[in-house]
């Protein structure tokens, strides 16, 4: 089964990398840009076909190593 | 108008970055873990509420700045 895992950061914490990107995209020229915030991005393939047990596994990835949960939220989409 | 937009590195291109992901999760016990493959996510606001036109545009930055499409894929979703 494979497994989208997206790692964004809080709402109030800064992302001074998305702001670089937000920067650089508005001096060439796209005026109607407001905002952007950079995060993470997981494929994850794992052997297993219970819904359940890998949304299960996948979330204690994500607690345990992909996301730092003080300043990162996470999203699992089972793709 | 908020759209996401995610960068994943084509099929065969090496993501050894993915791989230490991969053999630290297996090594913390996640033996059913068969593949893992990292990627990019941006959330981009504009202020547009075209549907076609937010795609044109968001479609011309990732061309232009945030995919590098030698090694990279890219997919827009408005959410």
């Amino acid at each position: 089964m494979k497994v989208a895992v997206t790692i964004t950061l809080k709402k109030d914490v800064l992302d001074p990398q998305g702001k670089v990107v937000l920067h650089t995209l508005q001096n060439m020229g796209m005026k109607t840009l407001s905002n952007i915030r950079q995060g993470k991005y997981f494929e994850i393939e794992i052997e297993e076909t219970n819904q359940e047990i890998v949304k299960k596994d996948v979330d204690s990835m994500c607690k345990k190593l992909l996301a730092n949960l003080i300043i990162e939220d996470y999203k699992i989409d089972i793709i």
